[in-house]
């Protein structure tokens, strides 16, 4: 049996891989009188008077909702909400395994970047967070934009931040082993959908010298933009103004990152780059390019989206450490210091007397990095000013 | 310390009420390949291709989503979402403790109907069932019959329905003591809020001879409807062309139901009712009129809304019955048919052998009567053919 058969086969002996648990005990009239009526009045009205004890007296302080519309999930595109289900009670595992935190998955049954937007808000009062998921770009820059305004919890969206904040570990350590600075390096990122335009700006962000992104026409710039946030992208990148295809901008570049579709890169690209090319073909299940044939071409370090292979750069290093660590601050925000920390936790997580070109990233059951990444980012939500307990 | 003091210190310690739990272990590479990526995307897939299977791979067939906007929340009224959660957060721990029903708080920040119901309705495909709590009347029933015009899933106001089932399994119960006929008995209801206008219809349909609604004003009728929902009931309702003040509307009735305030039915009043009067009193924590001064005017059987005294007729009695039931038939609604058979059911889960006046309803410890109830609404999902598995 395949992993599709095998994990078909498991989904339909789980039916539901979540469920809820009961932390308060509910055995006699005595026990129900306390956590229900009468006595929960109490409660309430401490929340009412305190809106911010809904923090203390219910399970907001962990709680975050995962929310997707099912317009990219995963790979397989737009499938709907239903069928994103699966996908977003895997991540809600996920978030309890690896972050005790608990997740609720909601898929919306709305397109409209508009009606998102205040479904989500309207419910912010139950959580502590909110976990964007499988959005389709650009409308998912918008969603996540307008509800960081209206919300004061944090707004995350997984596939861009996520994805950005561990790359940029992985590359972190893989240019420690080939010595060059990041300040000096230019990487290319193929695909300018939610990942790759959040990966070129919080690479940049990061100190990276330069990147050029690239869609399914080439290099993006002011002929080569289809929407506006394409457009914010080029404008900020591409100080080398390297024209052309995916193959063009490669040549001499020092860094591939591919956030794509299978087998868009060969050998002869791999050979046309720098020295010591480092290559991150992490379309998935199947890579922009197998990572023996970018090895065999010359790449010095080789990462992918997929557990088959060395260096897995997978978004789970990421968000159960940064929610744990956002919701332990009480943060207002996920900002850029909070997801800073968090790149650098996951590459510090890695000592360097071990690191070498098969194990620039940690696995996601080191504990370790979990820890290590919630730490680091409540300690820069307090001093950033966005934690609302120290 | 009282149950107010000790519950709140509960609170305190529980820090939320509800948790998530994975049903799936991921703990290596190969677990973490079947609960989510690469595996999970063939569950996604099944889902994508025939949409009802969200009942099979995922945990939808057991989830009901308890929704609030925290307008009429206990008798504390309108406290606002965040301090309704706690109560919300109760009746997720009842609906698994009693029915093993997965259920989700969610509280709207929104009073508009318009806009609660569209929040709802784009979360539909994420739930096998909705239960509205604590919205204050009349925009309750738009919410109510709205969402269940555009849901395919069962959608029960438990503060409309489930009360009206339990006060008709204890006034079927209490009827049999005092040998009246529910044909023949007339009912006065005070209260016309979500409860009152709702156990006024449910009792009419059950075969209630007649009933007058009251609200604080009296006895509803053409010149006293405030809103549409009150006109409505009152053209139903009182056949006896009773009028006047509540006490003018107790006169020689069989049964008084009291969905309204602390003391506002004195002995006298008890005293001018039929003989073998019926008093539901169920304002609380302070009924209408005190049991032992119900009794003492002469009573032959009351009923409270409170722990503290025998007969407590309380909605736990059906809603985790009502839901699983509904769940496990994949019924597309809760109709009228599998109310009645919830209220037929509790009612006879008391043995005739061992009724009393003080022993006329089920305890809610007493497993019998919610297993009895599931089995009962699920017969009637099928039997009234809006049932979806068998």
């Amino acid at each position: 049996m395949n992993i599709a058969e095998e994990s078909l086969k498991k989904h339909y002996e789980w039916r539901g891989k979540l469920e809820t648990r009961a932390r308060a005990e509910v055995k006699d009239t005595a026990s129900l009188s306390l956590a229900y009526t009468p006595g929960v009045a109490e409660a309430c009205l401490e929340i009412q008077k305190k809106p911010e004890l809904s923090y203390e007296l219910t399970r907001r302080w962990n709680t975050v909702a995962v929310v997707t519309d099912g317009t990219a999930v995963l790979g397989l595109g737009d499938i709907g909400p239903e069928a994103g289900m699966p996908v977003m009670e895997g991540k809600a595992v996920l978030f309890k395994t690896f972050g005790n935190v608990d997740a609720i998955p909601l898929c919306v049954r709305s397109k409209d970047a508009g009606e998102i937007i205040r479904t989500v808000e309207l419910l912010g009062g139950s959580f502590g967070g909110i976990n964007l998921e499988d959005i389709s770009a650009p409308r998912c820059f918008e969603i996540e934009r307008e509800l960081e305004k209206r919300l004061d919890i944090p707004v995350f969206h997984d596939d861009q931040h996520g994805t950005a904040i561990v790359v940029g570990a992985a590359l972190l350590n893989a240019l420690k082993l080939v010595g060059k600075k990041l300040s000096d390096v230019r990487a290319v990122i193929n695909g300018a959908g939610s990942a790759g335009i959040a990966i070129a700006e919080f690479l940049t962000g990061l100190g990276l010298g330069d990147v050029a992104v690239c869609d399914r026409k080439g290099v993006l710039d002011k002929d080569n933009a289809g929407n506006a946030a394409k457009a914010e992208i080029a404008a900020k990148t591409n100080k080398a103004g390297v024209k052309g295809k995916l193959e063009d901008a490669m040549k001499g570049a020092d860094v591939f990152i591919g956030v794509s579709a299978p087998g868009v890169v060969n050998e002869d690209m791999v050979r046309s780059m720098a020295k010591d090319p480092l290559v991150f073909t992490m379309s998935n299940p199947i890579p922009e390019i197998l990572p023996e044939k970018a090895l065999h071409a010359g790449a010095a370090v080789v990462g992918t989206g997929s557990s088959q292979y060395k260096n897995q750069i997978n978004n789970v290093l990421a968000f159960p450490g940064i929610f744990r660590g956002a919701l332990d601050a009480r943060a207002s925000d996920i900002n850029l210091d909070m997801m800073t920390a968090a790149c650098r936790a996951i590459a510090d997580t890695v000592p360097e007397d071990k690191l070498t070109a098969e194990y620039i990233i940690p696995y996601a059951f080191d504990k370790d990095v979990h820890k290590n990444v919630a730490a680091a980012v409540k300690l820069a939500a307090v001093k950033s000013g966005v934690a609302r307990i120290k």
